[in-house]
């Protein structure tokens, strides 16, 4: 497929729609491209007019002498199509279509811009859009847009990349980045994405010299491969990626159909998509244009231990706090350091937060001597220092400036903020120092944690390719599987399950309890049935003599809870004690395939949602680590005196469900196991229950 | 005690260590308080003058020839004692030291401090400080401060009232708020708390006509009583309390010893006093401002439904995020209200958040109209508008604010923050128009919550006054007690404990099982062992024919792990099967006294801290909201099909167990009982285990 520079780097521009008004949709582009200083021609494509807006106008693009790189497409709705065909015809690169009415109007319009996609495929031609607000690119000139962001940013020339899937929002954001001192060098909105996605413009930016920080605005991923390809580019080339994805609360909203789903979610795909190629995922617009600010310094601290210099302690106090809540290391000072600091002011506290005292007021020099001294030790790796008020006093000013910048000029590998309470050109003189200047310490803490987030990101080796799942058993289409089905699929793809027998009256299972030679479990076998507790459809810890009994019972408190659910029988099976309940559901996203989620069983994952999503393929060590992301997964690792669980036997078990739902995605929606127990370091693991949920529009 | 009448609205103010440079600490009140229109005498005092800034001076307050109701102090620390008996002498009702140098310097300095209060109480004169800034009061035109922040304030008359122990950080604040508009009408720092503390303002603050809105800056209370009178006064004169208590970190960083204090730490029991007593604890300055902003408008929700109105789905999804988030109710619009908005625009989203898409481009008014339409629903309690940057387009902005205002007007008690991306003129044209506006909607959402916060604060009653813990065993003081002691207490407290037999050797265990008659559980007794089965202490489920056996096995692991422990015997018990273990611990807080942790037992508590503190007294509704508090808590209520456990026993228990902690506040530092087992409905608790800590410092 054709590369997007056409789009990002066009060599000349067709405004299919020119208007000779320069307010309008189709007036805007030609304006901001002979006004921005557009280096190449620009054909205004008008068949009523000569001329527009001072150039030549063309009937048509194929009426245009020379070669179009890119056309902008600003007609009204049914003229998109002929005008595609016309650039096709033309040979042109790419297009960017502002019109609006199709894929997001509904299925005729979805039609329409299926057509549309299609012509251009067939003609290597690539698609901004359609109903999107266009793009620019500073660097290049190049404002293919009729956005008024055009006015905010034509002539300057920042270095942060938005990719944004929503238009309006692209155009708040130019204006609110502005306001705190951003500005985008490339600004691009995807519309309704019927060719060129997010993950591509990514992808684009990772290859930009012009651009060191992305910024992507993300309603939904329509292709994985598209996604993780821009992620991951950006991640080799070492440029931060800060996502805002919205739709964390369709997580809670989801109709919980099946039990994965409801765990699992559509956005917790995200999430692991987000950690394992290294995006940062913000919360907030603020959140986003913070950190945006911070990586625009391009200084990433090493590690994540943090001095804290303030003039107050109740001030240090806070700053501890958010310390801890973003995971940051307020280490303590090195004796030696402490020392020297105490010669400085001697009442000061020294543990770190180091307080220097009201004595700044009457020496202001000594934060910088507090700085160098902590960064001199060599056991930071990021600072924060509070200067407040002080810093736009006339007498102190000058005085911090001037002994603070040398000492930023020390150590420049370590990210510094400082948080002054001053006027624009001070902070901008500590900008230019070597700072990063926060307002309120909670979000300049955040941002400190975001730079190291991208430290441990960019160190991460590139996940493995994908595993091959040769062996796995083809699970057919079918309605449903009973427990028995569901445990045969899952002990094939080398996961244990216990020793069964299926019976069908007292009598076999008294039989059957005698031969396993001890207490045993008996559970109801239907496929009706998702959650056979609920119905008096499991008894534990029955005695041989006490099976026939038992399963009468059984039997009875079943029909009585569903009498329409099909009873295949009651499976007999070793009542198993010991091991630790775990919780394993592989399940089918849309977008993003297989994913599977770990959480230790019970209230665990029920009550606290202690759980982990991860998307295939998985190896053992990312397997390893879906486990360590529960905070639950302590108890597995000789919690309290506990003996340490397999947990190698347990990764190995995600392995192969995971593959196994992986080889059968096209007719299984779920697998899930629960509880999966794990026994002890080297005794294992075993699958007690096993549900296989088939695709729901897979016939039988 | 006299009031702080004199403090707040002093008739005359004396200025010992006055200065006639303006610029000193002792020339800056005077300056600020004759500049600043101070309406009563102010009287210089330096015996070196005659005259100080153009006003008589005298060598010694008590020279001064009519009464002085309020004294500053701003002389060398030295110097300070005798200022204060001279002020006592003439009868100075209260002074502001601001001279620091005492307390905070170590026992030297507690030592002069003690004696300046001593001098003070005995002739009923109040002290700000010392070590403060002191404090201003725009309203009285009175200006007690050397602090700069004056030069922020002078001539303004906002309704907020700061309390501050920090100096440092309450001018920090003064400008932080000023940049986003806010003036402080009155603002206090408290400084060592020798005499005033901070609640004690803030109970002024509750009845000051001048204050609508409250807030503290808390490094720790110094005496619960204050501080709760503070809070309840505010609650009562409904006023909002915002508080920013740091030292959120400390609970991590305790030093665990008793297994209680790891699990409530100091800052719960804040945390439990704010909740009780309808404070708003802010996590960052920028929260606390954000919100004192809101609050200064008065309108607060009637309850939490919330309205969501954008030009873009987009946003809108963001907004639904941060309002779940936040615990908001994002509730569906009615049906009939859904058709009145397709009427207006054919392809709008009418879920809630509503779209009301691009079609606002051109039609501005839709705002006001699809605002209407909800809030007429009498459906909402709070409204969001995301206007952007069509506020602040010159043909929308007129046509946005005209028809906006009368909407809000007509729904005065609808809390509405509209996101306006405008100029500063726009956006106070939207607050003089009955709006809120923020820019960030995650800080928009989180301020509505806030809002909602007071709303339930102010309407629930008042604490019930403390229950009289009348018949509850004394405990003596004693360096530590057995499980079997700390039982016998827990059972004369009315908690049910189990039957107990305390033997010494296998036979004795042996004849203990035959008398209860079935499976036991058999515990080492020893005062030594905090955590008996971390050292082999303690056997389950064991048959009665194996007692013996099983004891002989816990006597040598036990000597094993634990060498030195003095061993009291051996506690057999009935083996007791069900229930749902909690976690109930009661502990002194050396400032709030009794408060009490409870939590279900296992990982809940262990792994997710999923604990809930309040402090004593507390009654049986307030036991059962601890409960409420957790997560857990849905355990006990009938949780996916289980039985419904005993809760209102629970809560007695709990009532019981504090009861017995306070009346023994004096020797025992921390009541435990672990596992506290809750059967179904209407078979009442049990006590499986329990722990008496002593104080410390208890002499046997």
């Amino acid at each position: 497929m054709q590369s997007i520079q056409a789009l990002t780097h066009p060599k000349s521009v067709a405004v299919i729609g020119a208007s000779n008004d320069k307010t309008r949709i189709g007036g805007r582009p030609v304006h901001y491209l002979v006004e921005g200083g557009f280096g190449g021609p620009i054909y205004p494509i008008n068949p009523s007019r000569d001329e527009v807006q001072g150039l030549k106008a063309y009937p048509s693009v194929e009426d245009v002498p020379d070669a179009v790189d890119c056309a902008i497409i600003a007609t009204p709705t049914h003229a998109v199509l002929p005008a595609i065909e016309s650039c096709a015809r033309k040979g042109v690169r790419a297009v960017v279509i502002f019109s609006a009415g199709l894929a997001e109007m509904g299925a005729e319009g979805q039609r329409v811009q299926d057509e549309i996609l299609a012509v251009a495929r067939a003609h290597d031609m690539r698609i901004l859009g359609p109903n999107c607000l266009g793009m620019f690119n500073t660097a290049a000139n190049s404002y293919l847009t009729f956005s008024g962001t055009y006015e905010d940013v034509v002539g300057t020339s920042g270095r942060i990349g938005l990719v944004s899937q929503s238009g309006g929002y692209a155009g708040e954001l130019v204006k609110q980045a502005k306001r705190i001192g951003l500005t985008f060098g490339s600004w691009i909105t995807t519309g309704n994405e019927a060719d060129v996605e997010a993950g591509e413009i990514i992808a684009a930016y990772a290859q930009d010299p012009n651009i060191d920080v992305i910024l992507a605005y993300l309603e939904s991923a329509r292709n994985k491969d598209t996604l993780v390809a821009g992620l991951e580019a950006a991640r080799l080339a070492r440029k931060p990626v800060i996502v805002l994805k919205v739709g964390r609360s369709e997580q809670g909203a989801l109709a919980a159909a099946a039990h994965t789903a409801s765990l699992a979610g559509a956005d917790a795909v995200y999430d692991a998509v987000f950690a394992r190629y290294g995006a940062y995922r913000a919360r907030s617009t603020e959140e986003m244009l913070d950190l945006a600010y911070a990586c625009l310094q391009g200084v990433y601290p090493q590690g994540k231990r943090l001095v804290v210099l303030t003039a107050s302690g109740g001030i240090g106090v806070q700053a501890a706090d958010f310390a801890q809540d973003e995971g940051l290391d307020v280490a303590p000072l090195p004796e030696d350091v402490r020392a020297e600091i105490v010669k400085l002011v001697p009442n000061a506290g020294t543990h770190n937060p180091v307080d220097l005292t009201g004595a700044l007021a009457h020496d202001p020099e000594l934060y910088a001597r507090g700085l160098e001294l902590a960064l001199g030790s060599g056991q930071f790796d990021m600072a924060y220092i509070n200067i407040g008020v002080l810093a736009g006093m006339a007498y102190a000013a000058p005085r911090l400036l001037d002994s603070l910048t040398p000492v930023a000029a020390r150590y420049p590998a370590v990210p510094k903020i400082v948080a002054v309470m001053a006027s624009p050109e001070i902070v901008s003189a500590y900008e230019a120092g070597g700072y990063l200047s926060f307002g309120e310490p909670a979000r300049a803490l955040r941002a400190l944690a975001g730079l190291y987030h991208f430290t441990q990101a960019w160190a991460r080796p590139a996940p493995a390719p994908a595993a091959v799942a040769a062996s796995m058993p083809v699970i057919p289409a079918r309605k449903a599987f009973s427990e028995a089905e569901a445990k045969a699929f899952v002990a094939a793809a080398g996961v244990r399950v216990p020793e069964e027998h299926l019976v069908q009256d007292a009598a076999g299972a008294l039989a059957a309890a005698a031969q396993i030679g001890g207490p045993v479990a008996i559970k109801v076998v239907s496929a009706d049935l998702l959650h056979k507790s609920d119905v008096g459809g499991v008894a534990l810890d029955v005695a041989i003599a006490d099976a026939g009994q038992a399963l009468d019972t059984m039997r009875a408190a079943v029909q009585g809870h569903a009498p329409n659910a099909r009873i295949e029988g009651y499976l007999v099976t070793p009542m198993i004690r010991g091991g630790t309940e775990c919780f394993v559901g592989a399940q089918q996203d849309p977008v993003f395939g297989t994913s599977v989620t770990f959480g230790l069983g019970g209230v665990a994952v029920e009550l606290y949602r202690d759980v982990a999503t991860r998307v295939a393929p998985i190896d053992r060590g990312e397997a390893l680590e879906l486990i360590d992301a529960t905070r639950a997964s302590a108890l597995l690792k000789g919690y309290r005196g506990r003996p340490k669980a397999d947990v190698a036997a347990l990764a190995d078990a995600i392995v192969h469900i995971v593959a196994l739902a992986e080889a059968n995605r096209d007719t299984v929606d779920t697998i899930e196991i629960n509880p999966l127990l794990v026994f002890d370091e080297g005794k294992g693991v075993i699958a007690l229950d096993a549900v296989i949920a088939p695709k729901a529009d897979v016939a039988p």
